[in-house]
């Protein structure tokens, strides 16, 4: 990916993603906070919230050196907030609301599974696999998060459309590019429409069909 | 494995293996509808019950690619079953029971544990570990799903023999192989001891030792 | 790391690496007794607790084989730790006490947190990246253990200082790497600074900081 287009819109590409990487790992130390967590439980679970869903999908690809591992400053960062939201909420008694994470959630879910699924169709892999590695980037820290907190991940218990939406996101990014538009706009296509799905349904309180049983 | 003789045996081979893999995606579903989990949550546990298992094993060994990528049809089939169930489910108010699962399922296990041990052995690893590599492709898919859904996997505390099937199946596998029987023929063996073990010790209720404590 | 200097200590090392083993079987043993798991969940959460940390390490700096697969004599003796302690505990109705195994606990935490630090560093890893797989190798085994008994992570929720005196063994390492010591020595320096600080913190009953939220 060294060369890909997008790298020469690099600076606005390096903001989105810290963005979306603060805000997933934000949600690991709510989580780890809510859960009565210590101060090393949050750092780790906000880093398996950050890192762990694209760290899941390059060892699938048997892909190195990690996001984490070729830019250290992200790990660095993510302590840097960690450490930050601590003395933060204890001072103010400010908890950042479930609201106010929408966005940024939102554009961590379609980023994430668009550069996934990207990623994954450049190590030749069939467009279904491609999509669910995509998927996995963008879920899959969430899932990690969820289940050292010991609790069913909120992902595929809660009736709202989350992982669907990374879903339809990469499936436009295959099509984009068996349409053989360029990487970037594929990129943004795919971003756009998983962030966009996941607003609107959140928006409009859409939910998934449950599933009814007997017992 | 590409021209190992048991693809000569393919038809049935894949009808075999298909039928285990349905079993424990079905697992899945189960588990997943009992826990409300939505219809993407079931689906992932589904997927995670069928291949979780030897995506791990193919992880540890380093083998690439996987199962599910070299026959993405394997993919779609989980996702295709997991919406006829969902549909059938409700229409029918019918689940399978865990009697009718009990045939499929040992079939799986004595499959997975007998072709995984066989990989590992391929792939140069000591008896022990091959053994163990076997074990964790028929069972880990379990325990996986177990995990997501936040209880402790069955297969480590409802004291009936599951795992243990898979070992001593393995170990079949690894006393055919050093008698220098054919890849088929030991396949076939270690599938047989471990289903037919299974199959005994559900008819005979056996039970596997407590681990009696004072606290 | 076949010819690093402290092969040369082989048998001291040896000796010292099976006990820090053992201990950390033996925490997976009390766990899986104490959750009422059957003989095969004790010896799978024993082995993973074992084996889990250098695992994940090995899984995410792509290297093979794993410490398990070379020395598979490793697992036997897990196996058979198992079993002896199993009839041990039945026949005496004695537990090791949680005092009893701070210190080989301790000497695991500070040798394999050392030994992960600087086999990263001689994978060209980063600093920190280094120091985290330390912390990786030597406190993952146990959240598996907590994982798969569906308990939140003790490392993660007890307050007492475990990982942080993983990461300040790493960082020792690290340093000393750094102002060129020799191998063995950087890997007794890191090993004793994390056992150290472990064993002090529980002497002194420190505890880190609590995590205050108004929810």
């Amino acid at each position: 990916m060294t060369e890909a287009p997008w790298w020469s819109l690099s600076t606005a590409h390096t903001v989105l993603e810290a963005t979306a990487t603060a805000a997933f790992a934000l949600s690991g130390v709510i989580e780890g906070a809510r859960k009565r967590l210590d101060a090393v439980g949050v750092s780790v679970v906000a880093m398996l919230a950050a890192f762990g869903g694209g760290t899941l999908r390059d060892v699938l690809l048997d892909r190195r050196p990690f996001f984490w591992v070729q830019h250290a400053g992200y790990a660095w960062g993510v302590l840097a907030l960690v450490v930050a939201a601590m003395l933060f909420m204890r001072a103010r008694h400010l908890h950042p609301t479930e609201r106010a994470m929408q966005w940024p959630d939102a554009l961590g879910l379609g980023l994430f599974a668009a550069s996934g699924t990207q990623i994954a169709l450049a190590a030749q892999m069939p467009s279904l696999v491609a999509v669910l590695m995509g998927v996995m980037t963008a879920v899959f820290g969430g899932v990690l998060r969820d289940i050292v907190c010991n609790q069913i991940p909120a992902t595929f218990s809660d009736h709202r459309p989350y992982a669907v939406c990374a879903f339809a996101g990469g499936w436009v990014v295959v099509a984009a590019n068996a349409a053989g538009v360029g990487d970037t706009t594929a990129l943004l296509a795919g971003a756009a429409a998983a962030m966009g799905l996941r607003l609107l349904a959140l928006a409009l309180d859409w939910r998934l069909p449950a599933w009814r049983t007997d017992d």
